[in-house]
């Protein structure tokens, strides 16, 4: 893998990830004025979470069409995010980021000592980290699904080098990397991209897991990952798929109409931790597992993806690696929508029992096959 | 506040709640088979809570137009779920729920033993509980902005009827009064109505309000709520409404673009505790925020609008009784969306700042002053 960093018209860094050893042309000539960017953190005291304030985003731009769009190479005529004409996979900061390098991770409590209580309830800082956006192909068409093994080896060496870099940045306490894919969950740009997010907290879905992970492991002296993994594979009936190093199924407890975890059978905390065996059987099994979402309805299903990976201080003892790729659609022409139970309880109703999930599944004929 | 019980066709439960003292005729003369109801719970291990599956939700009858709506009173060649002709506030059982009553509550471990881990991980029950639907007039297109005080007042007598009624069933542990207005968050019955859910379990995100308010109390001897609901009234820059017995503020690190959190000024435990003084405002204070919503756009937002109540059992001394209102919508046909962040790791990125939504929202005009 050649790695070539150069920087973009606002400062921003870009970086391209070949295969071979190619050199890249092409220095970005257009007048790219940074926006006024101004994310913050605050502390909820209820839920003892974050949130991320990021106002400059309300104006980033929704859905170009392919002429217009800023992730495709750069064309005379059409200048984009990526100056040179041609590429393999490129990562580059993003434009309307929710965390922000260069900002002061000074903690405030507005409410300080005034009302006599504790002082700690209005608390702001500045959202220090890092948004990268990860193009996997030029071809503004394709899906991850379309992707040959090759590529996805190739992608699969940028996220674990984003890991790995991002981790040394100061402040940054986990690295997220996730890809939305359809406009029926707010997809912005249809190109084909990934996001990273280098977070300065750890997510409350992490903090969830390895508070379970801890508790479990203080009660049997087990990881309940292995543990988990074991008791899927034994049961059996929620498998999609499985090789040698990995197994895909859907949770016996999904929250999504369409779930699949999928884990490495030997733990490891994060992409970095991947050996070489693991890493080699990865292209096949992602691109299989991909392929289903795209064919389990009459078009490809709208879907999240992500890497769960351990942070980067706490909690590696216990964590294991591993992707959670689900659709919100439940159904032909139907989609799961988050109401009153799920987005103001976080309590989840799911139409669609796992393991039918996984017979639908397993049941997606390989392209071709139909 | 009259109150006349009742049976549909099925067997479930109709009850109308009236302001004066009306008799309610009409039989339910329609043929109609209970579905085949199979919900069940099953407990996340990696996230320490219970998922609902209701497989016969799939069928659900979607967005009917007026002439079809089931949530109408019934007329001569449309019998609807209502069978008078007429009704104020009518509440039933609905028809798919997706707890139900009548269920053995009775745990099973699929996993159990075989794998020499703790046989706990693959844990399933009945989804015991009770959903119920609200009508909160006959009225098809009104929106619950458009209620009178009066009708306002009699929703919030059958609010407390319910949720005192529902923690009677054995196996209830919380009830949650909620409603979904838009089609853009997956309303299926444009007929304006509200949903009450009586979980079996305490929902995820009141056990982590809970968890905070515990943790607060051991740390200062102070209520959290309470002293949240200082810090904003102090600071006073994210109310949107006061009166002498309620406040109505952006929460300083809302998750929602829009979103209000009501509290009355004298904490109390859930709608069965508040006095009369606090009652005796509530419909204007609501008829007053909600109309804000209705108005805040081109057309009424999209909302979710959710009491939050204290358990019935555990975690009363120190909760709150508040209500939550937000909207998805972030700008004029905008919508926010769950993508990676959130829905991946339940972590929130906002783009519109607390202040500013507060000041939208206090600048909205009031009807026919605009």
């Amino acid at each position: 893998m050649k790695k070539t960093s150069s920087r973009l018209a606002d400062g921003r860094e870009l970086i391209y990830f070949d295969s071979t050893d190619v050199s890249h042309q092409g220095e970005d000539d257009r007048l790219l004025s940074r926006p006024q960017l101004t994310s913050e953190l605050r502390y909820d005291p209820l839920l003892e979470t974050w949130v991320i304030y990021a106002s400059h985003r309300q104006d980033r731009t929704f859905l170009p069409d392919a002429t217009h769009c800023p992730l495709c190479p750069s064309r005379p005529g059409h200048l984009t995010e990526v100056p040179d004409d041609r590429y393999e996979v490129v990562v580059f900061e993003n434009r309307f980021p929710a965390l922000m390098t260069g900002l002061a991770d000074q903690v405030m409590q507005r409410d300080a000592l005034s009302h006599g209580h504790s002082g700690d309830l209005l608390t702001e800082r500045g959202a220090a980290g890092r948004c990268e956006v990860v193009c996997f192909t030029a071809d503004h068409d394709a899906f991850f699904a379309d992707l040959s093994p090759a590529r996805v080896d190739l992608v699969i060496d940028v996220l674990v080098d984003r890991t790995v870099e991002l981790a040394r940045i100061p402040g940054v306490e986990q690295v997220f990397c996730f890809e939305n894919s359809g406009s029926e969950i707010g997809v912005t740009q249809s190109h084909p991209h990934g996001q990273i997010y280098a977070y300065p907290f750890i997510t409350p879905r992490t903090e969830r897991m390895l508070y379970a992970a801890n508790s479990y492991y203080r009660r049997t002296r087990r990881n309940l990952f292995e543990d988990v993994l074991a008791a899927e594979r034994s049961d059996g009936s929620r498998i999609v798929l499985a090789t040698e190093q990995w197994t895909c199924f859907v949770p016996h407890a999904a929250r999504w109409p369409f779930e699949v975890h999928c884990y490495p059978n030997r733990r490891v905390p994060d992409l970095a931790g991947l050996d070489l065996d693991q890493r080699a059987e990865l292209p096949e099994v992602l691109l299989d597992l991909y392929g289903r979402y795209s064919r389990l309805f009459d078009r490809p299903a709208p879907y999240i993806a992500g890497w769960h990976q351990a942070p980067i201080r706490e909690g590696r003892r216990h964590f294991a690696l591993h992707l959670e790729l689900f659709t919100l659609q439940r159904a032909e022409h139907k989609l799961k929508y988050l109401a009153g139970s799920e987005s103001g309880m976080d309590s989840f109703a799911n139409d669609v029992l796992p393991e039918v999930a996984a017979q639908r599944l397993r049941g997606v004929p390989r392209e071709g096959v139909a």
